[in-house]
Protein backbone atom coordinates (compact mmCIF):
# COMPACT_ATOMS: atom_id res chain seq x y z
CA UNK A 1 0.00 0.00 0.00
CA UNK A 2 1.62 3.81 -1.01
CA UNK A 3 0.20 5.45 1.97
CA UNK A 4 -1.97 4.51 4.71
CA UNK A 5 -5.43 5.87 5.72
CA UNK A 6 -6.09 8.31 8.32
CA UNK A 7 -9.00 8.23 9.49
CA UNK A 8 -10.09 10.69 12.43
CA UNK A 9 -12.96 10.52 14.96
CA UNK A 10 -14.95 13.51 16.57
CA UNK A 11 -17.80 14.78 18.37
CA UNK A 12 -18.88 15.92 21.56
CA UNK A 13 -17.53 14.45 24.72
CA UNK A 14 -18.83 11.23 25.90
CA UNK A 15 -19.80 10.20 22.36
CA UNK A 16 -18.32 7.12 22.33
CA UNK A 17 -15.18 7.76 20.55
CA UNK A 18 -13.07 5.65 22.07
CA UNK A 19 -14.93 2.84 22.41
CA UNK A 20 -15.30 2.79 18.72
CA UNK A 21 -12.02 3.73 17.91
CA UNK A 22 -11.18 0.01 19.57
CA UNK A 23 -13.72 -1.91 18.20
CA UNK A 24 -12.76 -0.57 14.66
CA UNK A 25 -8.95 -0.93 15.44
CA UNK A 26 -9.64 -4.80 16.45
CA UNK A 27 -11.95 -5.20 13.17
CA UNK A 28 -8.86 -3.73 11.01
CA UNK A 29 -6.11 -5.80 12.92
CA UNK A 30 -8.21 -8.71 12.43
CA UNK A 31 -8.02 -8.95 8.54
CA UNK A 32 -4.21 -8.02 9.14
CA UNK A 33 -3.83 -4.22 8.87
CA UNK A 34 -1.15 -2.68 10.84
CA UNK A 35 -3.45 -0.13 12.84
CA UNK A 36 -2.06 2.91 15.06
CA UNK A 37 -4.87 4.36 17.66
CA UNK A 38 -3.95 7.62 18.71
CA UNK A 39 -5.20 11.19 20.19
CA UNK A 40 -5.54 15.21 20.58
CA UNK A 41 -4.43 16.69 22.21
CA UNK A 42 -1.15 14.77 22.69
CA UNK A 43 -0.35 11.68 20.82
CA UNK A 44 3.57 11.90 21.01
CA UNK A 45 5.77 12.68 24.28
CA UNK A 46 6.35 16.11 23.44
CA UNK A 47 2.70 16.66 22.15
CA UNK A 48 1.48 14.59 26.01
CA UNK A 49 3.57 17.66 27.68
CA UNK A 50 1.80 20.00 26.09
CA UNK A 51 -1.43 18.34 26.06
CA UNK A 52 -1.10 19.00 29.95
CA UNK A 53 -0.73 22.50 29.64
CA UNK A 54 -3.55 22.93 27.96
CA UNK A 55 -5.96 20.30 29.97
CA UNK A 56 -4.58 21.21 33.76
CA UNK A 57 -5.12 24.57 35.00
CA UNK A 58 -7.51 26.83 35.35
CA UNK A 59 -10.23 27.42 32.03
CA UNK A 60 -9.07 30.90 31.01
CA UNK A 61 -5.58 30.46 31.91
CA UNK A 62 -4.88 30.61 28.00
CA UNK A 63 -6.38 32.98 26.01
CA UNK A 64 -8.51 31.65 22.59
CA UNK A 65 -5.09 32.49 20.65
CA UNK A 66 -2.13 31.37 22.47
CA UNK A 67 -4.89 28.14 23.20
CA UNK A 68 -4.70 27.26 19.36
CA UNK A 69 -1.14 28.56 18.69
CA UNK A 70 -0.28 25.63 22.00
CA UNK A 71 -3.07 23.14 20.22
CA UNK A 72 -1.17 23.50 17.06
CA UNK A 73 1.71 23.20 18.19
CA UNK A 74 0.90 20.00 19.81
CA UNK A 75 -0.54 18.51 16.18
CA UNK A 76 2.38 19.13 14.49
CA UNK A 77 4.37 17.63 16.97
CA UNK A 78 1.80 14.49 16.50
CA UNK A 79 2.06 14.43 12.56
CA UNK A 80 5.49 14.55 12.53
CA UNK A 81 6.84 12.25 15.24
CA UNK A 82 3.91 9.52 14.79
CA UNK A 83 0.75 10.10 11.97
CA UNK A 84 2.98 11.14 9.52
CA UNK A 85 5.47 7.96 9.58
CA UNK A 86 3.05 5.08 10.53
CA UNK A 87 1.49 6.68 7.08
CA UNK A 88 4.71 6.02 5.24
CA UNK A 89 4.89 2.68 6.49
CA UNK A 90 1.65 1.81 4.99
CA UNK A 91 -0.03 1.66 8.37
CA UNK A 92 -3.84 2.98 9.15
CA UNK A 93 -4.01 5.90 12.11
CA UNK A 94 -7.38 6.24 14.27
CA UNK A 95 -6.76 9.46 15.72
CA UNK A 96 -9.45 10.93 18.54
CA UNK A 97 -9.83 14.40 18.24
CA UNK A 98 -8.11 16.27 15.23
CA UNK A 99 -8.02 19.63 13.64
CA UNK A 100 -11.83 19.61 13.61
CA UNK A 101 -12.03 19.61 17.01
CA UNK A 102 -10.40 22.89 17.27
CA UNK A 103 -12.47 24.41 14.69
CA UNK A 104 -15.71 23.49 16.40
CA UNK A 105 -14.65 24.22 19.78
CA UNK A 106 -12.47 27.19 18.86
CA UNK A 107 -15.53 28.75 16.63
CA UNK A 108 -18.37 27.84 18.94
CA UNK A 109 -16.82 29.95 21.67
CA UNK A 110 -15.91 32.92 19.52
CA UNK A 111 -16.99 32.99 15.92
CA UNK A 112 -14.23 34.93 14.41
CA UNK A 113 -11.52 32.17 15.54
CA UNK A 114 -12.54 29.89 13.25
CA UNK A 115 -10.43 31.83 10.52
CA UNK A 116 -7.53 31.99 12.90
CA UNK A 117 -7.36 28.01 13.07
CA UNK A 118 -7.92 27.91 9.36
CA UNK A 119 -4.69 29.68 8.84
CA UNK A 120 -2.71 27.94 11.40
CA UNK A 121 -3.75 25.00 9.95
CA UNK A 122 -3.21 25.90 6.44
CA UNK A 123 0.31 27.05 7.34
CA UNK A 124 1.79 24.82 9.58
CA UNK A 125 -0.18 21.58 9.62
CA UNK A 126 -1.71 21.20 5.73
CA UNK A 127 -2.66 17.67 6.42
CA UNK A 128 -6.37 16.94 6.52
CA UNK A 129 -7.83 13.33 7.39
CA UNK A 130 -8.59 10.85 4.83
CA UNK A 131 -12.03 10.19 6.35
CA UNK A 132 -13.70 11.48 9.56
CA UNK A 133 -16.60 9.99 11.41
CA UNK A 134 -18.21 12.54 13.37
CA UNK A 135 -20.20 10.81 15.98
CA UNK A 136 -23.50 12.15 16.49
CA UNK A 137 -25.26 12.35 20.32
CA UNK A 138 -27.23 14.48 21.99
CA UNK A 139 -26.11 16.53 24.90
CA UNK A 140 -28.09 15.32 27.42
CA UNK A 141 -27.12 11.62 26.74
CA UNK A 142 -24.00 12.01 26.12
CA UNK A 143 -23.48 13.91 29.65
CA UNK A 144 -25.10 11.21 31.65
CA UNK A 145 -22.52 8.74 29.72
CA UNK A 146 -19.64 11.05 30.86
CA UNK A 147 -20.89 11.03 34.43
CA UNK A 148 -21.23 7.31 34.81
CA UNK A 149 -17.26 6.90 33.19
CA UNK A 150 -15.72 9.28 35.54
CA UNK A 151 -12.91 11.08 34.46
CA UNK A 152 -10.31 13.69 36.05
CA UNK A 153 -9.44 15.92 32.94
CA UNK A 154 -12.63 17.85 32.46
CA UNK A 155 -11.66 21.55 31.34
CA UNK A 156 -13.24 20.81 28.34
CA UNK A 157 -16.39 19.18 30.09
CA UNK A 158 -16.84 21.74 32.43
CA UNK A 159 -18.52 24.18 29.79
CA UNK A 160 -21.86 23.31 30.74
CA UNK A 161 -25.10 21.92 28.63
CA UNK A 162 -25.42 24.75 26.16
CA UNK A 163 -22.00 25.03 25.04
CA UNK A 164 -22.22 21.44 23.94
CA UNK A 165 -25.46 21.50 22.04
CA UNK A 166 -23.63 24.58 20.26
CA UNK A 167 -20.64 22.08 19.70
CA UNK A 168 -22.87 19.44 18.39
CA UNK A 169 -24.03 21.94 16.26
CA UNK A 170 -20.62 23.24 14.88
CA UNK A 171 -19.54 19.37 14.01
CA UNK A 172 -22.52 18.89 11.97
CA UNK A 173 -21.85 22.61 10.20
CA UNK A 174 -18.09 20.62 9.60
CA UNK A 175 -19.52 17.53 8.11
CA UNK A 176 -22.06 19.70 5.76
CA UNK A 177 -18.74 21.78 5.25
CA UNK A 178 -16.52 18.59 4.13
CA UNK A 179 -18.67 16.31 2.85
CA UNK A 180 -16.38 14.01 1.03
CA UNK A 181 -14.40 13.58 3.95
CA UNK A 182 -17.11 13.73 6.93
CA UNK A 183 -19.50 10.88 7.64
CA UNK A 184 -22.35 11.88 10.53
CA UNK A 185 -22.78 8.83 12.50
CA UNK A 186 -25.55 8.47 14.94
CA UNK A 187 -24.46 7.63 18.04
CA UNK A 188 -27.09 6.87 20.55
CA UNK A 189 -27.46 2.97 19.62
CA UNK A 190 -26.08 0.51 21.04
CA UNK A 191 -22.13 0.14 20.52
CA UNK A 192 -21.89 -2.80 18.85
CA UNK A 193 -24.73 -1.55 16.04
CA UNK A 194 -22.73 1.66 16.20
CA UNK A 195 -19.18 -0.09 15.24
CA UNK A 196 -21.40 -2.18 12.33
CA UNK A 197 -22.09 1.80 10.77
CA UNK A 198 -18.89 2.45 10.94
CA UNK A 199 -17.40 -0.54 9.85
CA UNK A 200 -19.61 -0.10 6.56
CA UNK A 201 -18.36 3.51 6.22
CA UNK A 202 -14.56 2.49 6.36
CA UNK A 203 -15.01 -0.34 4.57
CA UNK B 1 1.86 59.72 28.69
CA UNK B 2 -0.48 57.35 26.00
CA UNK B 3 0.86 54.22 26.22
CA UNK B 4 4.25 53.17 27.52
CA UNK B 5 7.98 52.52 25.50
CA UNK B 6 8.65 49.11 24.59
CA UNK B 7 12.00 48.30 24.36
CA UNK B 8 13.89 44.99 23.65
CA UNK B 9 17.30 44.05 23.84
CA UNK B 10 18.97 41.53 21.76
CA UNK B 11 22.59 39.96 20.56
CA UNK B 12 23.78 36.72 21.23
CA UNK B 13 24.58 34.90 24.64
CA UNK B 14 27.12 36.90 26.81
CA UNK B 15 26.69 40.21 25.04
CA UNK B 16 25.63 41.54 28.19
CA UNK B 17 21.70 42.03 28.01
CA UNK B 18 21.06 41.70 31.37
CA UNK B 19 23.78 44.00 32.92
CA UNK B 20 22.25 46.32 30.21
CA UNK B 21 18.58 45.93 31.28
CA UNK B 22 19.20 46.61 34.77
CA UNK B 23 21.43 49.56 34.52
CA UNK B 24 19.00 51.41 32.29
CA UNK B 25 15.91 50.52 34.22
CA UNK B 26 17.57 52.09 37.42
CA UNK B 27 18.24 55.55 34.88
CA UNK B 28 14.60 55.67 34.64
CA UNK B 29 13.35 54.97 37.64
CA UNK B 30 15.52 57.27 38.92
CA UNK B 31 14.12 60.19 36.87
CA UNK B 32 10.68 58.49 37.96
CA UNK B 33 9.28 55.83 35.08
CA UNK B 34 7.97 53.00 36.03
CA UNK B 35 9.56 50.42 34.59
CA UNK B 36 9.04 46.76 33.72
CA UNK B 37 11.57 44.35 33.12
CA UNK B 38 11.11 40.87 31.72
CA UNK B 39 12.54 38.51 29.13
CA UNK B 40 11.61 35.91 26.62
CA UNK B 41 10.86 33.02 26.15
CA UNK B 42 8.43 33.48 29.14
CA UNK B 43 8.04 36.65 31.43
CA UNK B 44 4.33 35.54 32.78
CA UNK B 45 3.31 32.46 34.40
CA UNK B 46 2.11 29.93 31.31
CA UNK B 47 4.92 31.77 29.06
CA UNK B 48 7.53 30.76 31.56
CA UNK B 49 5.83 27.32 31.74
CA UNK B 50 5.89 27.46 27.94
CA UNK B 51 9.54 28.06 28.18
CA UNK B 52 10.59 25.02 30.12
CA UNK B 53 9.30 23.51 27.29
CA UNK B 54 12.00 25.21 25.19
CA UNK B 55 14.70 25.40 27.00
CA UNK B 56 14.97 22.13 29.01
CA UNK B 57 15.34 18.50 27.03
CA UNK B 58 17.67 16.88 24.28
CA UNK B 59 18.31 19.73 21.59
CA UNK B 60 15.99 18.07 18.40
CA UNK B 61 13.44 17.71 20.75
CA UNK B 62 11.32 19.55 19.15
CA UNK B 63 11.23 20.29 14.70
CA UNK B 64 11.66 24.11 14.29
CA UNK B 65 8.30 24.21 13.20
CA UNK B 66 6.98 23.32 16.07
CA UNK B 67 9.65 25.33 18.40
CA UNK B 68 8.29 28.42 16.29
CA UNK B 69 4.64 27.61 17.22
CA UNK B 70 6.08 27.32 20.95
CA UNK B 71 7.77 30.72 21.08
CA UNK B 72 4.97 32.39 19.31
CA UNK B 73 2.19 30.97 22.08
CA UNK B 74 4.53 32.47 24.74
CA UNK B 75 5.34 35.56 23.29
CA UNK B 76 1.16 36.12 22.64
CA UNK B 77 0.62 35.35 26.83
CA UNK B 78 3.51 37.28 27.54
CA UNK B 79 2.30 39.98 25.34
CA UNK B 80 -1.37 39.88 26.84
CA UNK B 81 -0.75 39.39 30.65
CA UNK B 82 2.06 41.58 30.82
CA UNK B 83 3.90 43.64 27.84
CA UNK B 84 0.47 45.60 26.66
CA UNK B 85 -0.98 46.02 30.33
CA UNK B 86 2.34 47.93 31.15
CA UNK B 87 1.97 50.05 28.21
CA UNK B 88 -1.41 50.64 28.70
CA UNK B 89 -0.60 51.98 31.90
CA UNK B 90 1.67 54.21 30.53
CA UNK B 91 5.09 52.28 32.09
CA UNK B 92 8.35 51.51 30.26
CA UNK B 93 9.09 47.71 29.13
CA UNK B 94 12.69 46.59 28.80
CA UNK B 95 12.19 42.68 27.47
CA UNK B 96 15.45 40.71 27.07
CA UNK B 97 14.69 39.14 23.66
CA UNK B 98 11.88 39.75 21.81
CA UNK B 99 10.47 38.58 18.16
CA UNK B 100 14.14 39.51 16.34
CA UNK B 101 15.96 36.23 18.54
CA UNK B 102 13.00 34.06 16.95
CA UNK B 103 13.82 35.60 13.26
CA UNK B 104 17.64 35.62 13.95
CA UNK B 105 18.09 31.87 15.89
CA UNK B 106 16.02 30.45 13.15
CA UNK B 107 16.75 31.75 9.90
CA UNK B 108 20.19 30.69 10.92
CA UNK B 109 19.35 27.47 11.51
CA UNK B 110 17.40 27.16 8.01
CA UNK B 111 16.90 29.98 5.80
CA UNK B 112 12.92 29.22 4.61
CA UNK B 113 11.89 29.62 8.55
CA UNK B 114 12.07 32.78 8.04
CA UNK B 115 8.86 33.26 6.73
CA UNK B 116 7.00 31.24 8.66
CA UNK B 117 8.59 33.18 12.23
CA UNK B 118 6.72 36.45 9.81
CA UNK B 119 4.03 34.29 8.98
CA UNK B 120 3.42 33.79 12.79
CA UNK B 121 4.19 37.26 14.43
CA UNK B 122 2.12 38.90 11.50
CA UNK B 123 -0.90 36.67 12.28
CA UNK B 124 -0.97 36.00 16.00
CA UNK B 125 1.24 38.86 17.94
CA UNK B 126 1.77 42.17 14.89
CA UNK B 127 3.62 44.14 17.97
CA UNK B 128 6.68 45.39 17.32
CA UNK B 129 9.34 46.89 19.89
CA UNK B 130 9.25 50.63 19.82
CA UNK B 131 13.03 50.66 19.95
CA UNK B 132 15.34 47.70 19.72
CA UNK B 133 19.11 47.65 20.83
CA UNK B 134 21.27 44.81 19.13
CA UNK B 135 24.56 44.39 21.63
CA UNK B 136 27.13 43.55 19.19
CA UNK B 137 30.03 41.47 20.37
CA UNK B 138 32.59 39.47 19.38
CA UNK B 139 30.93 35.41 19.89
CA UNK B 140 34.80 34.60 21.18
CA UNK B 141 34.30 37.66 23.64
CA UNK B 142 30.66 36.64 24.58
CA UNK B 143 31.40 32.68 24.88
CA UNK B 144 34.33 33.87 27.87
CA UNK B 145 31.82 35.76 29.66
CA UNK B 146 29.23 33.20 29.33
CA UNK B 147 31.92 30.71 30.73
CA UNK B 148 32.83 33.24 33.77
CA UNK B 149 29.20 33.48 34.78
CA UNK B 150 28.22 29.93 34.54
CA UNK B 151 24.54 29.68 33.36
CA UNK B 152 22.14 25.68 33.54
CA UNK B 153 19.91 26.80 30.68
CA UNK B 154 22.77 26.13 27.88
CA UNK B 155 20.35 24.63 25.41
CA UNK B 156 20.81 27.60 22.96
CA UNK B 157 24.57 28.27 24.12
CA UNK B 158 25.29 24.62 22.83
CA UNK B 159 25.19 25.42 19.29
CA UNK B 160 28.88 26.31 19.16
CA UNK B 161 31.16 28.77 17.82
CA UNK B 162 30.43 28.51 13.86
CA UNK B 163 26.48 29.25 14.89
CA UNK B 164 27.14 32.29 17.51
CA UNK B 165 29.06 33.88 14.29
CA UNK B 166 26.36 33.33 12.03
CA UNK B 167 23.83 34.43 14.63
CA UNK B 168 25.57 37.55 14.79
CA UNK B 169 25.60 38.32 11.38
CA UNK B 170 22.02 37.62 11.58
CA UNK B 171 21.51 40.15 14.42
CA UNK B 172 23.45 43.12 12.52
CA UNK B 173 21.27 42.17 9.27
CA UNK B 174 17.88 42.59 11.45
CA UNK B 175 18.98 46.10 11.93
CA UNK B 176 20.23 46.74 8.77
CA UNK B 177 16.23 45.64 8.03
CA UNK B 178 14.62 47.94 10.81
CA UNK B 179 17.11 50.94 10.81
CA UNK B 180 14.20 52.89 12.42
CA UNK B 181 13.46 50.34 14.92
CA UNK B 182 17.10 48.81 15.72
CA UNK B 183 20.53 50.47 16.95
CA UNK B 184 23.42 48.08 17.24
CA UNK B 185 25.38 48.75 20.22
CA UNK B 186 29.25 47.92 20.36
CA UNK B 187 29.29 45.34 23.46
CA UNK B 188 32.99 44.81 24.18
CA UNK B 189 33.88 47.88 26.02
CA UNK B 190 33.17 47.96 29.88
CA UNK B 191 29.85 47.88 31.35
CA UNK B 192 29.52 51.54 31.70
CA UNK B 193 30.20 52.67 28.88
CA UNK B 194 27.94 50.42 26.89
CA UNK B 195 25.38 51.96 29.33
CA UNK B 196 26.15 55.48 28.57
CA UNK B 197 26.02 54.68 24.41
CA UNK B 198 22.17 53.19 25.51
CA UNK B 199 21.35 55.90 27.26
CA UNK B 200 21.66 58.47 24.73
CA UNK B 201 20.27 56.32 22.28
CA UNK B 202 17.12 55.76 24.77
CA UNK B 203 17.13 59.62 25.57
Amino acid sequence: MAGGRFITFEGIDGSGKTTQIRALAARLRERGEAVVETREPGGAPGAEEIRRLLVEGAPGRWSPETEILLFTAARRDHLERVIAPALGRGETVLCDRYVDSTRAYQGVARADLRSTVDALHDRMIRREADLTLILDLDPGEAVARERARGGAEDRFERFGPEFQVRLRAAFLGLAAEFPARCHVVPAGEAPPRVAARIAEIVG
